[in-house]
């Protein structure tokens, strides 16, 4: 916004322009001036003041000494009550102090003022001085925008932004609001218009409607009582629509406008979104107008931000398929029991794939439930792209930086890797650009599915950092059969009364299995060690849970060995608050109980947590997926709020 | 780099590791024993060291009591002579202290470190505790890199930067050094390797070569005595090349590296970039290595940056026509008078294009001399992609705000025009991406060619902020031709015995002129305030030059009316030190002086400015550019280093 305005003034014609409250207009006197002026007087009326650069000293110098660079500064104080009301003249002195010419500039004064919430109290203030910037922080400023990818309509559904109209008024409240303030004669003066404008860019990641009528919104049932839909709204910018007149209302006015975020930020667009208006001036008849004042504000689109195992949960999603009765049985006890509502995805919708971290959008959007997608180009897409690989930790302070959302966890190949599956390259770019969660990527490709939920989870607990991180160990587990041999008890069996039954004696003389699980903890550990260093995590943060891996045996393309788990992947749990659905282990029974599922819940029982081992061992493990793998929970969101982040 | 490493260890088998100086390596003692351990002691050669956490309180409590959690830190602190040479061994004890098992650990202690020069000395340094970031300013750190976008062939041209092997040894000044340093026994241990490796997006941006033969490159003269050309170079990593196995020479050595920068600063690439070195373990036969040691280097590539008209002038360019052979005389004695050199661009070079603005780069490009382009795909190219479009401030401070490199200047539409033309975005986007010459966007699309050097051009001043910005200033034009009238000169000629010829009475008289001019002078009005603004200038800063435009007859497709100047415009001149090679105005004559140029040296010459009138006419100011559209100068680079600006 340039607030100073260089104007030129004619001895041989009036010159008329429009002035804005708050700006300041600057007249080259020499420039305008009669050959051979030496001097110059002022006149103007009241609402009109004036200062001259460089000051005249001498104040009795009446007429005024014109020099070289003599710059006259105009303001005006209150707003005009009709078009060219206010009028300030120059009058151009010769050698002796003869008339030269009168140079006569005609004034409007209006007061024009886009607004947001920029302070964040859900109040549009009027013409808040930081609009037109943003700062992160609790003492930072700047408006905020969703992204307005749910959908209001429960038929045909389509996520908002991608509907160019608005369906229906509830969807207004997914938008900010922003208010066009204007005040000043009932009409501008002729030629004058205000226009609303945005970049080429911006217009991908933002719409501005505006109600039809001139009506304030403020009262959104009114909208709601009158069934005013879609035709009542119409978009003033956005997608391409980079400019566009709005009226001007007389008087003191307010026009307000819906602003919708179309966009997550991304590796191509920081979130920030800057909308314009300009007042433009005529220029004469058959040139284009120009602009003589552009007032500015600011919005930041918000991030995506994924929810950690810490949060309580609201909702828990579980596909049902022809083979599933019995764990989906389990899964509905598990939910009652803890109070939380169950959604089951039909047969019919989820077409036979089970694997619920990649739920079928359609059955969950809707109003305030949106979705994002990426699709990669160009890239090689691998089961690295599933959700089970997108994972995030509970809130961290790591070496004094806080993560009060967490940290988001994927999984990609080994960088020293020549060949190697990764998550491809638009979603980790898009995970990156959300920047209130900082990705941190972990090893998984020695996985067969290759995703990190198969070695990691987080649980709540009462202590410490609030959580642990629990990690797959092949050593833990190799101790828990140990010990059972040492206690006499290597006869026992692994997968009891199923047709992989195995003894644990011979469990540990295949050299074959231990070589693999060796492999296995070098690979779970360097990713411990990573999330130690980047979640700021001690040994005490971190339990060994007690699960066994095996090398596929059938050949994949880069003949590279990839694992999988041996029995059920227990760390691979869903978690609803204190309680934890595990898949069950099928270990070795000592006097009729598991040793496995003995050993999690004295690992995990101190914490308060109580564990459900559940049964998917042929719907879900046998297809080399697990409980977590098969379900999906919504939780309360975060009350830390994004904006206040320190980035 | 993780600088602690989990490490399990074994009372069935001996575990072999190598260490890398400076880290740590962790042993969960409790992970490894065996069942019934209550106690524990530890044995170890003289360069191993370790700690025990929880640390042992009772110093006489030999054996160790064994806690859930009891870690112990290893660490080394001199390298090994010979794989394995070192030792260190736990011994596990039951209830009653009885020996229950033995955990040994053979260890080769090693010392790497991947370097580069981030303090910016010019010498590469041993392990910068800096080298893995990057900051600006004078306090800052972090090593640099050039995109070596030249050409060291004389024929057959093409930038280096786009050839995938080094042609001539002196290329390698174009690039930075990095050098392996390592220390250790003369080979590595059975199975480990060293690897260098990049990220997919840093390919794009960086090649790394180092000599097929391990020799230090310290001397280059002897590569150049020794004839060694391309095949003695070969690539590490680079373009499809992420990662590739590097030499461990054995005992204390260095490796050298020379890294290329491939492309500037863009949209998609903030500048950085960083290059690996990990130290590979083999996990047994079969299994791909772990990396379990990683060290990184990161370097800024420099930002593309341009030099404005205050910096001494080293050679000037200009294209040689059918038509202009008066011209080239002229610009021949200015530039000889001058003391530069003077480079003639050819007809068979130019193919008749006169504008060496956008100079045809086979003719410029060889050692030290490179370029950049951008293609634009999917937009509408304009005239507002030449390059009189596009340039750049002396230095300024705005409101406290250095910009000792200046800033640059681009000429666009109106932003709330519905058409116009504009720069195309990938070449703005460039541009914003350089960020140590942050851009401004001035309006041109006014002008029928539309460049910012049709309006205005910067001038060395002895005084104030050392330079003048020169605007055209119709008003200031039309105050030459009233003053002229008012002294009964009002039938001398503008064009004086040229076809064009006019008297200041009739050109005075000129309603519709008057109106063209009054619109073209809000439209540099709205320039003026905006570089007022964004340069922080002051009207003092500002001279107003006489300079008449007209409105082109033919229609526009769109139908906008487009200014051209009305006479040869002065102010696109050629700034050659205190020397400036003005297009000659053809004013009317007064007493044999031409009352335009009279004017222009009156406001020039109190700098130490000395003007010197070209005739440009007939070859130039008829096809719609003057002198400074049909030059080019190449200046002395700034003495301020781009990266000591704070960003």
């Amino acid at each position: 916004m340039v607030s100073r305005r260089s104007l030129t003034i004619d001895t041989e014609k009036a010159t008329k322009t429009t002035y804005v409250l708050g700006t300041t207009l600057t007249v080259n006197l020499i420039r305008c001036a009669p050959p051979q002026s030496k001097s110059f007087s002022i006149r103007c009326t009241p609402n009109v003041h004036y200062k001259i650069t460089p000051p005249i000293t001498d104040k009795n110098a009446l007429p005024y000494p014109l020099g070289p660079n003599t710059i006259l500064l105009i303001t005006m104080d209150t707003v005009s009550e009709t078009a060219f009301d206010s009028k300030l003249s120059v009058r151009y002195y010769g050698e002796k102090t003869e008339t030269l010419g009168d140079a006569i500039l005609h004034l409007t004064a209006v007061e024009i003022s886009l607004d947001v919430d920029a302070d964040r109290d859900g109040v549009v203030e009027k013409n808040n001085p930081n609009k037109a910037s943003w700062k992160w922080g609790p003492n930072g400023h700047g408006a905020i925008l969703l992204v307005n990818c749910d959908s209001e309509s429960i038929n045909n559904k389509k996520p908002d932004n991608e509907n160019s109209d608005i369906g229906k008024v509830s969807d207004l409240k997914d938008m900010s609001k922003m208010v066009l303030r204007t005040n000043g004669p009932s009409q501008l003066p002729e030629g004058y218009k205000l226009s609303m404008h945005i970049s080429q860019s911006t217009s991908e990641s933002v719409r501005v409607f505006r109600p039809r009528t001139n009506t304030k919104t403020e009262n959104l049932w009114k909208y709601q009582l009158l069934k005013l839909f879609l035709k009542d709204f119409l978009m003033v910018v956005g997608t391409d629509t980079l400019t566009q007149e709005v009226p001007y209302l007389g008087g003191s006015s307010e026009l307000e406008f819906h602003v919708e975020g179309l966009r997550f930020p991304d590796k191509d667009f920081d979130g920030l979104v800057t909308i314009n208006l300009s007042l433009l001036e005529p220029c004469g008849k058959g040139f284009p107008e120009t602009p003589i004042f552009t007032d500015k504000v600011v919005f930041r689109v918000s991030p995506w931000i994924m929810t950690p195992n810490t949060l309580k949960p609201v909702e828990v999603y579980v596909c049902s398929t022809e083979d599933n009765y019995s764990f989906l049985k389990s899964i509905r006890n598990l939910v009652e029991k803890s109070g939380y509502k169950l959604k089951i995805c039909h047969e019919y919708m989820n077409r036979g794939d089970r694997w619920m971290q990649d739920f079928p959008y359609d059955a969950l959007l809707g109003p305030d439930f949106g979705y994002v997608t990426r699709n990669a180009l160009n890239e090689e897409v691998s089961s690295l792209d599933s959700f089970g690989n997108l994972e995030v930790s509970p809130p961290v302070t790591v070496n004094g930086k806080n993560y009060p959302l967490g940290r988001i966890i994927i999984g990609v190949a080994f960088p020293t890797a020549r060949k190697g599956r990764n998550m491809t390259k638009v979603v980790q770019d898009f995970l990156w650009a959300q920047k209130v969660q900082e990705p941190i990527a972990l090893y998984s490709d020695w996985l067969f599915v290759g995703h990190v939920d198969e070695f990691m989870s987080f649980v709540p607990a009462p202590d410490r950092k609030k959580f642990r991180l629990l990690l797959a160990s092949p050593d833990a587990g190799y101790k828990v059969f140990k010990s059972l041999q040492n206690s006499g008890l290597g006869k026992a069996e692994m997968f009891p009364g199923k047709e992989e039954a195995i003894s644990v004696n011979d469990l540990l003389s295949d050299k074959k299995l231990q070589a693999e699980n060796r492999y296995v903890q070098n690979c779970i550990d360097w990713n411990r060690d990573v999330l130690k260093k980047e979640l700021g995590l001690d040994d005490e943060d971190i339990i060994d849970l007690p699960i066994l891996f095996k090398v596929m045996e059938e050949k994949n393309e880069d003949s590279v060995p990839r694992a999988v788990a041996y029995y059920p992947d227990m760390v691979n749990m869903i978690v609803l608050g204190d309680q934890l659905g595990v898949p069950k282990p099928f270990g070795p029974q000592v006097k009729g109980v598991c040793a496995l599922e003995k050993e999690m819940c004295s690992l995990l029982e101190p914490l308060g947590l109580k564990c459900t081992f559940i049964d998917d061992f042929a719907p879900y493990h046998k297809l080399l997926g697990e409980v977590h793998c098969g379900s999906n929970v919504l939780r309360e969101p975060f009350t830390v709020r994004w904006w206040n982040l320190e980035l």
